[in-house]
């Protein structure tokens, strides 16, 4: 885990597999001047199958230069291998948009290692249902606004709000107990990072820690995942369980259940904004 | 965890939960001059619940005062409460018979730490729809049987795997292939233990790490339940997980899962042997 | 883990290991009219051993009965047993007193959870060396002081801290940078928890950070332990660890680190509110 | 994590850091027809650090091929950035000598595991200090020598065990309770692995789990390494914990801490057997 600079840079690719892929990149990279500071690669086990590379590398006045290698690395390599990609600067900050319900614990996780410099990105706003977090998000000194949500404001709401997140790279749901527009979502593809508080695709739906404890399980988890049209379905980025109990109440099993989904959370967050993850179609490829 | 004794018994105990139980039962072991040495309980919490009670103690000459004990103990104490129990002296080992298919992961596991003392049991057999696994079974001096299983004989097959199994405590379902008959699953109520190879209730059914693999999961896991009439959905004795990634193959998430299985299915197992299990409805309470 | 009421009591015994215990207290309490609603028991194994015990319970009226229940119990049952024992009601909330000294992630953990009502206690105020968390202190509506300690105050220092804090039942090191002196650590026996960042006993010292990435180790952890005057010596109440690799930087082992330091923290101070703890010379008993 | 097959080869590679060191070794073996299918790369932080990098690729014909591609390879990249490297076939099957004393657990999974195919290399034989584990190693038709060892015969029975050793890539300590002399460690650098029963650092020497008791810990562990002249602070490779409370016996100590060690020790084994392992000082690298 390489600490990083201005000169830092990602580079993010897909393509079908074939051989030659490390040689075309590390070669174009190295008559660039550049140094690779990390590499990684996966490919689908399929005939055929689809090749994925995560490099991170160092070059010298990135950012005077960040617009030719761009272009350069588009026309030399990428159109050869019919590569989908993307290059990022890590000084272009991300920016990043909260939409929360009322309870506070997945957001003040995001709002506290973003203050102390372990989230990499630029927090925009955060955009509630409701009032009640507001003055725990002021106190970050970030905006927080309402857009109220009922059943007969719908289209007029989530216009609302894709309207005044424009111009952010992510959306995250920190607990945002309401149903997105599938209009909406099909607007931010890959853009949205919803945590579910169950280990999917266990306890869909509503309640999950009321259908843990009605099932008796002996570990509830968390699922932090892309929204896709499809509920609860979307590609996952990370999970994670804790041990419990029959001695759980429903209550016990929520505040244990927070603490995993906080964690949960925040870990699929950083690892989107350090460009480790890539979607392949129901599933995700993650760099960790 | 106490070490045990020739003189160890134990009793659980589940009746409607009210004032005074403890003090019963420990008023009465006392007065017949026992020791106890571990005490768990639980109750639910609804009104007019349940209450749950294993109590582990020590009496001097227990062999012959086995039979007075527990007749005294009905009359005296579990009639008052209308409690279901049962009390057993460790001395009288419980018996355990094995069915298995053709993979001998959770099978091997078993057949060890029952040969180096930590699984308090004798295993009388082991059953197979298979030769496969005769010489692993018999090294440890365990006899092994074949009875075969097909779609036109299974009513004569379970007839004939329950005959030879009469007089086990326990039969263990050691990666059994085979899904019990319903009129089988009645006549060994909460006397069947299956080793599930998924996180319940995701991945119901047949070839779970293949489900696994298509949904994306970030961990994979295995389930420890007791067998009824409805496939998987028995009450859940034990889970745990391991952390997976998109680089595991079907066979490797396999690999790996199956010492999650073998493990899980191991403590289940033993918890059962140390009747540290009661189930409560769909669920267990495990007072381990 | 049940639900608590102003009705709830909490009872810890230590004393010689002899039968009949169980029966006395149980047998006390029910004839209080009091309702056991835990009991948890532990006994040293040696001959000659040592008993520990904890229960829960429910009795009408706790608060007007609670003086002559606690006078009674030591006449009729402890004296008898010779017993250690405390008897609290779950409605005297204990007084929690933080030091911390710059780095804010224990603290904030603590304070957050206990905003949210999952930390059963008051924070009467937190003492620092240093002004810098001033603000995220008061923010939670919490006194915030400062008492410089440096090599020359030190006897003033921690005699004036020693004032202060009079009145809390628990003092909590948050990650305060100094090493308390012997005198002030023997007013407070069993009542300062600290929170070290290594898995003790290994990387006991400073920089326990440094010493995991030179030594090389594939797990960093945390420990929470009350204080002695044996600087990382006293009895541990909760442990936990994360997996690493090589390619931590120490700075990067620190920040996954912090991460365990303050669950691993928030957990031990929760038990010894609960009343779970018992200090057995150089051991804790953790009845969770 | 690939499969492999008999055109699977694994590179080796630790240097000075510097550019274009992968696009040197990507572009050597495009050249050669080579597809790679894995590829990890670390540099330590340091100036003037060291570079290390694990490339596994397929190459049609690799077993007529791979005498002319070593030497190639060696002239054209290797020497020109002073590498210190080896290159494998998968095919060329490493050999493994296992030592061991009385207890069977952690010999008894590595006997399993590479009976189902999971170690991919060739167990040579067991050689012990006592006739104890006979039987069951033979059965796995594995050869099993006694060496006794005593104070007064040391130099002679390491000269024995490293005669009978001749021809290996491995020594595995699977719980080998003797402690190999300075002059055999170091005839077989980095081809030595041990288990050891604790958490190292902490609990060095003889009887952790008895210090482990002792000290109260909330987790007791296991640590796979290197052997060197240091008696217990060669290289760790892998380390893993459990829980534990104030009531596990030394012995339950050691049954549970014995799961760890076998789990501990297989993975350390399989990663070095798979060219994952390069060693850096006291410390490694692991590409797992």
């Amino acid at each position: 885990m390489n600490m990083f600079t201005e000169n830092t840079a990602r580079l993010l690719i897909t393509c079908e597999d074939r051989p030659g892929i490390v040689q075309a990149v590390s070669s174009f990279l190295y008559h660039q001047g550049a140094n690779i500071t990390a590499l990684d690669q996966y490919a689908t086990e399929a005939q055929g199958g689809q090749y994925f590379m995560r490099v991170e590398f160092e070059l010298d006045h990135l950012a005077t230069r960040l617009d030719t290698l761009t272009s350069t690395f588009g026309k030399n390599v990428a159109d050869k291998y019919a590569m989908e990609w993307k290059l990022n600067s890590v000084s272009d900050v991300k920016k990043v948009g909260i939409l929360v319900s009322k309870v506070d614990h997945a957001l003040l996780e995001l709002l506290w290692r973003h203050s102390r410099g372990s989230l990499p990105c630029e927090i925009t706003q955060v955009i509630s249902n409701h009032e009640t977090l507001r003055d725990k998000v002021e106190r970050f000194g970030i905006p927080f606004h309402v857009v109220p949500v009922d059943k007969d404001n719908k289209v007029e709401a989530y216009a609302k709000i894709d309207e005044m997140m424009q111009g952010n790279d992510l959306l995250v749901l920190a607990r945002y107990m309401q149903i997105l527009s599938e209009d909406f979502v099909e607007k931010w593809p890959q853009k949205i990072i919803n945590i579910h508080h169950s280990f999917l695709p266990a306890f869909v739906g509503a309640n999950p820690y009321k259908q843990a404890h009605e099932k008796g399980v002996k570990l509830i988890g968390a699922t932090a995942h892309y929204v896709t049209a499809d509920l609860d379905q979307g590609p996952i980025i990370e999970q994670d369980v804790e041990r419990v109990s029959h001695d759980y109440s429903i209550e016990q099993l929520r505040e244990l259940g927070e603490d995993v989904e906080r964690n949960v959370l925040a870990r699929a967050v950083r690892w989107h904004l350090e460009d480790r993850v890539i979607v392949d179609g129901n599933k995700t490829i993650v760099f960790d």
